[in-house]
């Protein structure tokens, strides 16, 4: 029997370089998981491939994908819709390969919903770490200031909520390098490898 | 305030080569932990350096650790006593730094009771992996040799229930890597940390 492989999510407040520690794993050789291809009603651009740069869809397709709930999450952004079609992640994770989306949290959320046994990764700006110093060097900021600080570190601590991991992005080599990590970590839990050796014994 | 270490149990069948791995991954100059001293009766061999190698005892004051349950684990070997000092272990989690401990499944055990929230890793031994063939290939082998193996491969997958992580030291590189990949997960689970974010708004 195939054992499935892992659904692994990377999202995270916008401007927090998703697509650049996506990228970065991707460059990296030894990455042994797929990068889930989106769909989108937007044209291709020159040299932009159909299946591997996007799924390339009218808006009638795409629209009859939504309504046949073929969408893992999707989202309209400047007129065009992109998003994860279920059937090329289930097809991935059952060939047992890891897939890996790189989404916006409202996906994020979404996805959570079909796949709860995803692995979700929230990438955290660089700017947490810095948060105490920053939020409590008093007598340099106006109240003010340190209320709106104060609040968007709650608005990003709520979003934490349906994550199993986070992982500050200080320097992308370090993230990419916790992302990883994770996965392998994953992949030894003894929960999944366990239930391997289980079934097997249980055959015989 | 200081974030507590983790505490990192690597165990196993004997035999699994639990030694090769805690050497080599204490041979890497990118490892963060801190490898926990360990207790004897023993005479110090020639060069050993009391409190390096171990911390030589006298049998009273070893049996005095013992009633005093300043062990976190301790087992008996051809009339000595080897264990785990509490306080050392204590003392350096509150230190912020991750202890790792290389014991004998009994003794993975005994610490489990004491710290419910460290980090099992039971090293498996390569063959599990060679074990659906081994067992499998029928009229190759006698019935005994195959209930034989099945037994063993039982009693192996009960020793695994207590622990959080399996490793395969199917090769001492891989296995050393998995268990590093398995540490840098763990400080990045959400509940671990968001805790410290979430303590950091509740103060001011």
């Amino acid at each position: 029997m195939q054992e499935k492989g892992l659904l692994i999510v990377l999202s995270g407040p916008s401007g927090v370089g998703k697509g650049t520690v996506r990228k970065e794993i991707f460059s990296q050789p030894d990455t042994s998981f797929e990068y889930s291809v989106s769909a989108t009603t937007r044209k291709p651009r020159e040299g932009e491939v159909d299946g591997v740069d996007y799924f390339f869809k009218t808006r009638e397709a795409f629209e009859e994908m939504i309504e046949n709930d073929q969408l893992l999450e999707y989202a309209e952004f400047v007129g065009n819709y992109y998003g994860t079609p279920v059937d090329y992640v289930r097809k991935t994770l059952d060939e047992g390969k890891d897939v890996f989306l790189e989404i916006e949290v409202q996906g994020a959320g979404q996805v959570r919903k079909k796949f709860p046994e995803g692995l979700f990764i929230f990438l955290a700006p660089p700017s947490l770490s810095e948060l105490e110093n920053r939020i409590t060097i008093r007598g340099t900021e106006t109240a003010e200031l340190i209320q709106c600080r104060m609040k968007a570190a709650r608005d990003e601590l709520e979003m934490m909520e349906l994550y199993d991991y986070v992982v500050e992005n200080d320097q992308v080599e370090l993230a990419c390098e916790r992302v990883k990590s994770i996965v392998v970590a994953e992949h030894c839990r003894r929960e999944r490898v366990q239930y391997r050796y289980k079934k097997m014994l249980e055959v015989d």
